[in-house]
């Protein structure tokens, strides 16, 4: 999965091919093939394999706040998992390419749409407890959720795309400034 | 720049030769030679001529209502222009795909950055004149203008790429649940 990760990286999507991969992994060609049935299912279990890097969803314990934990949880998504040489940026160019090619590939949207439900659903998550003991105003979850996961889609796709390396702090910023202050208002 | 557009649609940007526009095009190939110094060069102009194609930006009269006139900006954007057979979302796969490579093409960069930078000012010349006249509150426009344009983004993305084509319509909810709203608070 490294070895395909390399290979994504250095060839792109469209161009890459089985022999490529090969070249970066120390065992033999054969053993891919072996594996995999071809360019497309060795490609599919990778996504699969990148988008659990970032299921990792944390036990929060039930005293802690609320703010804190949602602030937490919005850093990791726009800059990234704080764990060593993990590097999210190079991973997440590898998950646009592909991210955009998904109309085309019934099992890439498949993984892209369960990603993104984990994302919205780990945020939904704290902000059902958050409403829940009191802390924020009763919004739509679904609606907040939603935006919050596009912001960061597009924050992203800004960074990689048209080089704005501010993309994921100007969201960040935005996205208190209108959409967090929804959980302040009318609050008990 | 039609046939370059119907060449796209079919064959997707990393696969596109020039013979593949030539035979969508009712002129002698040596013509596009003529013009163009190759596929980078025609793609090029091609996606200064889409992006050309989504300026017009129609001129508002002075006294027009500033909720109306952002409403009607916030759904061409959203929903595409109401222009005849102009298919908005056959332009916008192409876009969005040619988006998905921008970050190796300096040139492409270049017209993707003048368009948001477009989007983001037609929005702000609305909300800025709705504060002088003291109809919405006193935002930071930058920060609004930023959050609106990553969200319509997003919502294109979400329905090309992984086809929930209800996107459109949950973000224009969620822009005005979360993010008009704001326009609203502390309104004279």
């Amino acid at each position: 999965m490294e070895a395909t990760f390399r290979a994504l990286s250095e060839h792109g999507y469209s161009n890459l091919r089985v022999r490529d991969i090969g070249e970066e992994f120390e065992k033999s060609r054969t053993l891919i093939h072996y594996h995999f049935d071809g360019k497309h299912d060795l490609i599919s279990s990778f996504l699969e394999y990148l988008v659990a890097q970032y299921e990792s969803d944390p036990a929060v314990p039930a005293d802690a706040d609320p703010w804190a934990v949602l602030d937490e949880r919005l850093d990791q998504c726009l800059f990234g998992p704080d764990v060593g040489d993990f590097d999210h940026w190079e991973r997440m160019r590898v998950y646009h390419e592909l991210f955009s090619h998904a109309r085309h590939d019934e099992r890439h949207r498949e993984a892209f749409n369960e990603h993104y439900e984990t994302i919205r659903g780990n945020i939904a998550r704290v902000l059902e407890a958050g409403i829940e003991r009191g802390v924020f105003a009763d919004v739509d979850v679904d609606d907040m959720t939603q935006l919050i996961t596009d912001v960061i889609h597009a924050a992203r796709a800004r960074k990689i795309s048209l080089g704005h390396d501010d993309a994921p702090t100007q969201s960040r910023r935005a996205i208190d400034e209108f959409v967090l202050s929804a959980l302040e208002r009318d609050a008990a």
